[in-house]
């Protein structure tokens, strides 16, 4: 524990130095990182091999997680350039106004400290979680997963030469060198040295530090995405939003996992989506569901309108308008992403405000919800709570803003 | 504690009723509140009397904050008026973007829920509090100090016989029946029914909560403001604002504590000020300001540069150049205000970009850190941590924003 408490304070104390670089040395540090990158190489797939030598009875899912390859060092590198040429944020000038009694006011952006990033097998984390918070003028601790130990460990030596090269202390980037949930339980705790704590990964470890914190967490528990088929729905646009939201990379958290489909169309639209899904999704339906699909469709359970499936599973349920889809959602919706397909402009724009969820969509696939689709740029993570950041969060998410007044002597009476 | 649950579990319901009501029906309830706290000023008055009547012992200071009369009634309801008068925030737009695959893309400012609003003496918080939450469209959870629990369960009373006047339900506003401090521990935990607790009080309230909660907390520890009194400094000015941020209001939290001077100008500025504060102010100084202070000052000790006096004291500390003062501010600020006299515009910005408090000033009174003062209106409290919010806090930092995504059938490749 003296560790990691020497880390937390060696975090804070560099947390002042990133904060006060230029945005020239801060964009000179990431190039230095991504070049650093290439110089390593050959040492960091030499970890990575070993990572995945002691992983060798993991999931395919899940090694294919873990592994590293030159294409994937290369877009890695990439990822960091294009984070570095991205629109400085800090010292950024908003709400500029000035008072009647003279006083110039503005709110200026600057970083929020000491970013805490905890996270499973992507080892890719590492480097992305890195490079966002040099963007933003924070420091980090990294705590990765087990499975990804070695490779994380050398990922974050290259990212500490680059900060070095650029002339900013290594330890702007600290990798938490255990992988033990103790280590996790005593970082939270630690309110007066890290200012944010981002938990990525399954609800058991977003709900183990939620448990434990006493910093502030940004939480994503998980993303039980909706679509909902209105009576008004082009059904070709339909069938083409459900397939890509489900099928183009179900095991991502705005994959489709519960659709809604209205009765004023299920007759004709449960049988397209049988045909349209045939043999590659398993379909779990509620009663009606059922009977149109003519004996192709399991029965779903309570447990599969809460169920984030990861997989090529879709829950399928028949309601009774969108008064009826809104307060599904509102029952088993975990606030990350829905969409509505229509054409009827007032039931769309409904469902937009009626609909709290982080990412509220018309006529579009969930799998945009995303920070780099949305504009956002490179993402740290997905919020589902509503405090400080809301859906996709990018760097500026890292950032808060400070009260700054010119005055000319001015005193208040 | 069933009691506890249930009251949270009714702000939940109501946040959904507040959270889809028109600006047009909030309005009308603002205004119904207002009108019911004078209807019932009789009532209110004879309970502000109870309480007053069993805190007699209590300092003059504590019973003047817990006093309420006809004028105070008055400006409390106005209060409430500009409230309803103020710009709206629920529905607004930011940001919006077209994304080059047509998606349109904005965010669009949605209250965060359920607020659980924790606070001592004064009893017009209950207004205060239940009005921002009102006009930003959550419910909120009351929980007063016990010296005001006749005085706040009257005023509450009044705002829900307002809310139901305008057709909302009473449970929109809610208040917490008894003042232990076992009920704050089980309201702060409930983290699936509250979405943000504002304690506002001493810090040892403000200790227990942070110690006992799960639900994100926007806390607000101490205001040790110092003020900077640069080599550059117009003399005039640099007394004008220290007696102003001292003694105009000095039980505040944005009232000056800690005053540092230039050693450039120390000897004529440390007798000018102890002319200008002679027999009002009790000042304590380090070694250089008592020698320069003709025996007339206190020697302070290290406890002096951590203290909230928030009475007519003010410690004081000669410093060497800029640096030595952010250090100072660094090492004993409590990320609450700070101010630079000086006519140095170089050393201004230095100031204004390097100090990392929430409000940072130039030749500006402290005093003048207070969201009614700064533009935002009605002020729900003071962040002087960074995550949502970092100082002043107004109706706009209860809300947040979600991502709204216009298709017209786009998926993901």
């Amino acid at each position: 524990m003296t560790t990691i408490l020497r880390i937390a304070e060696a975090a804070r104390a560099a947390s002042r130095i990133i904060a006060k670089a230029s945005v020239e040395q801060r964009t000179r540090a990431l190039h230095a990182i991504a070049d650093a990158l290439d110089h390593a190489r050959p040492a960091i797939l030499a970890a990575n091999a070993q990572d995945l030598a002691a992983s060798a009875e993991l999931a395919p899912a899940m090694l294919d997680r873990l592994r590293l390859d030159d294409g994937r060092l290369a877009s890695l590198g990439r990822a960091v350039r294009e984070i570095a040429a991205a629109p400085e944020i800090l010292g950024r000038v908003e709400k500029p106004e000035t008072r009647p009694n003279g006083l110039a006011i503005a709110r200026v952006r600057i970083p929020l400290g000491v970013i805490l990033m905890i996270y499973e097998a992507r080892p890719n984390v590492t480097i992305d979680a890195a490079a966002l918070c040099v963007k933003s003028g924070n420091a980090c601790i990294l705590r990765g997963g087990r499975e990804a130990i070695h490779s994380n460990r050398a990922l974050a030596e290259a990212a500490r030469a680059g900060l070095v090269a650029a002339g900013l202390p290594a330890d702007i980037i600290q990798l938490v060198p255990t992988t033990d949930r103790e280590a996790i339980a005593a970082l939270v705790k630690l309110d007066e040295l890290i200012d944010l704590c981002i938990p990525r990964g399954g609800e058991g470890l977003i709900r183990y530090v939620a448990e434990h914190a006493r910093v502030p967490v940004i939480k994503h528990y998980k993303g039980v995405c909706h679509v909902y088929v209105h009576a008004a729905a082009d059904p070709a646009t339909a069938l083409a939003i459900v397939e890509n939201a489900k099928v183009s990379r179900p095991g991502v958290c705005n994959a489709l996992e519960t659709l809604l489909i209205d009765r004023a169309i299920a007759d004709t639209f449960v049988p397209a989506l049988v045909t349209r899904l045939a043999g590659r999704v398993e379909l779990r339906g509620d009663d009606a569901v059922c009977r149109l699909g003519g004996g192709t469709i399991q029965p779903a359970t309570e447990a599969d309108w809460h169920a984030e499936y990861l997989a090529l599973i879709l829950a399928v349920r028949v309601v009774d308008g969108i008064g009826d889809a809104i307060t599904h959602i509102e029952r088993y919706g975990s606030s990350h992403t829905e969409s509505i397909v229509t054409t009827d402009a007032e039931s769309a724009e409904r469902f937009l405000r009626e609909v709290d969820s982080s990412t509220v969509m018309v006529n579009a696939s969930t799998r945009f919800a995303d920070g780099g689709e949305l504009g956002l740029g490179a993402e740290i993570g997905i919020s589902t709570t509503r405090l400080h950041a809301y859906g996709p969060m990018g760097a500026e998410g890292l950032t808060t803003t400070k009260f700054v007044v010119r005055g000319t002597g001015q005193i208040r009476s």
